[in-house]
């Protein structure tokens, strides 16, 4: 079954870049993305060639110690920031603690650090654990989304937010908000989990300060890929890392008993990094070699609008959870329904993967380098049948798992 | 060529279980342990059918969500740990600060961490960085090995040791120090990089109170792969991880917006655990699995004393830079000789692959799992030969790489 929009699709060719399930329509790539075809043999060959014949040489040989410096400069040029300000290391998670701890330092004086509830937990999390380890008088300041931009005071050290919300795709507007920032004299610290790969995303442009993203989401680099983390150059040298490790030294084989930070962003890193995941990551970011971010953006548009007026015109018991207009939404669409768990499951069983987020939200992914309006006009179709015969409505799906 | 201390090693038939390159004779898997031969092959199929075919849904089918705990349990087999004592996660550098900083909470009235000059630098930094970032008078107390015993005072709050140091082997008594250091109400604390694997570790019975190690050196798991730690049973409900990360926490998937700690060790998890990697550790320690830890130390020792006495026998221009006692000693042997460098880049360039280590030590790790006795003596001879034709007098071998 083909769609008139696919027909003119500069897109459409990628697909066949992508090992995409037969029978699947997956609407989950901002959780996991799907598999580069490419990517099965190249991490074959750093396995058995790279790690099997040159064992220890491959540090050398291989490039491995510059890894996470050339994979952070791929992902660099996709979220526009400046060559040598990423890295590719550790998870989102600890990134997160890296950059608000070394944010903090720059502003001593000030103890607020201001979020929002619509932040993905962990990043919250991070906050809480780096605020009670610190244990001088620091606050985690949690508002709505639409509070944010009113609570900026001057008494607010850093800004952290999510740029597009995990649960309803609202995205904020980056270079707004930083611009507020800085204007109190905040830092801007931006999560990028649902941004990178996506759409064009420009650091340099709107003056970040900081920034963390993810690499298993739009950037496809498989489950659990090593997450990264930009840093402003005018930063970079100013501060200092909380997690001292080895590979972020100054000179990593003189193997000084004192830690000396590495010149710029180098100095973000932190343990031996993990090659084969790493390599996977790099791997799959070839497929963004020849695509513009921009193509990806009017695609996703596109998928994004059919959806939505599709589903709104064939699902009314579906409740937008997304913003309407296009402009403050990143590459998803959310709905809530009471039942979404086992609706999500039932389209699971059907063969759409879209994501459940508690209590009722059932979120879709829509990522331009391998779905087509086909895909979009099918998932709708299927979704317009369960909803019409009730088939979520079963304990079968009803039955929570542990993970989903 | 065979050696008759070959004939009746019953770990023999495990060399078949690794791809050991052609004309290689490897004395570094204390940097980087040797492919397994069926992991190319496991991990084809993980990146393949589990992320290419399940996506999303390999969290419950394949049970990624629980990896880090089934490799944790499986690693914690080998060094001596109860059960659901050991995690598999992030970087060494990272395990030793979220375990130093969780120490450091159980003894708020002391100040001091005791360690030593021959620990390996990324704990050292780790903890400078700790104690920077806390600002709270803590002091590393950094001595010499022979000196680590008569500073255990009650002013320590943990003693930080590598059990293993990486450039002499000397090995520390595990049980003692620890004894002598919970009698003056300090906690101990070891990093056990080149102890798991490399022989029997009894984690439990010297009660020792935390532990971290490496999995790409004797557990085989691949260049960078996942690191592991242990919180003994009586502290892991007392603890408050510094690094407080979704993957953490009591329920991961309610998407709380307030941290609260998982049940026992399962806290000090932080991120999404790099599944390729982790999978890789997975499979490597497979090998591990009809093996006892008691033949492994039985071998190692009958290696290191045939690799020693026929160095000093033969190369009479190096200086013995390990403990002569075995008793001591982990599975390497290290030599002093000023021209180090060159001389490990002749051997190399021979086939003989061990480790240089600044300033002047060349450092042969031994694992009975894929070495022979016919591989020491040959290791041997071409030592003795390039030391007397003084091979390693070259500018190829003296100009010195990034890194080794």
């Amino acid at each position: 079954m083909s769609h008139p929009l696919d027909q003119n699709d500069p897109l459409a060719v990628k697909r066949q870049a992508f090992q995409v399930p037969d029978g699947v329509i997956y609407l989950d790539g901002n959780s996991l993305g799907v598999l580069p075809a490419h990517v099965p043999a190249r991490l074959q060959q750093v396995v058995a060639q790279e790690w099997g014949n040159s064992l220890i040489r491959g540090w050398n040989d291989h490039g491995w110690f510059d890894l996470p410096a050339k994979v952070g400069n791929r992902i660099a040029r996709l979220i526009g920031a400046e060559e040598n300000t990423v890295v590719a290391a550790d998870s989102t998670s600890i990134n997160v603690f890296k950059v608000l701890a070394a944010a903090l330092q720059l502003r001593p004086d000030r103890k607020i650090i201001l979020s929002d509830n619509g932040n993905f937990p962990t990043d919250l999390y991070m906050a809480q654990g780096l605020r009670d380890l610190l244990d001088r008088g620091h606050e985690l300041h949690v508002v709505s989304p639409d509070e944010v931009e009113a609570n900026i005071t001057d008494e607010i050290a850093v800004m952290m937010l999510t740029e597009v919300d995990y649960r309803t795709g609202r995205r904020y507007d980056m270079s707004a908000l930083t611009e507020k920032a800085h204007a109190s004299g905040a830092l801007a610290f931006w999560d990028l989990a649902h941004s990178a790969g996506a759409f064009p995303v420009d650091l340099a442009g709107a003056k970040a300060d900081f920034a963390v993203g993810c690499g298993y989401k739009y950037l496809n680099g498989g489950p659990g890929a090593p997450a990264f983390l930009y840093v402003a150059p005018k930063h970079q040298d100013q501060i200092t890392p909380p997690l001292t490790g080895w590979m972020g030294h100054d000179a990593p084989f003189a193997f000084d008993l004192d830690y000396r930070p590495g010149t710029g962003i180098d100095r973000m890193r932190v343990g031996t990094p993990p090659i084969l995941a790493l390599s996977a990551l790099d791997a799959a970011l070839d497929v963004f070699d020849d695509v513009s971010m921009n193509d990806i953006r009017t695609k996703s548009l596109s998928l994004c609008e059919l959806f939505l007026s599709e589903v709104e015109a064939r699902c009314p018991n579906l409740e937008l959870a997304s913003p309407r207009d296009p402009n403050v939404r990143g590459s998803q669409i959310s709905f809530r329904f009471k039942e979404g768990y086992a609706l999500m499951q039932a389209l699971i069983a059907k063969g759409v993967i879209g994501d459940f987020r508690a209590p009722d939200v059932v979120r879709f992914g829509f990522t331009p380098l391998y779905l087509s309006h086909a895909d979009v006009m099918r998932a709708v179709d299927i979704m317009e049948e369960i909803l019409r015969d009730r088939l979520w409505d079963s304990e079968e799906y009803k039955t929570r798992q542990k993970v989903t």
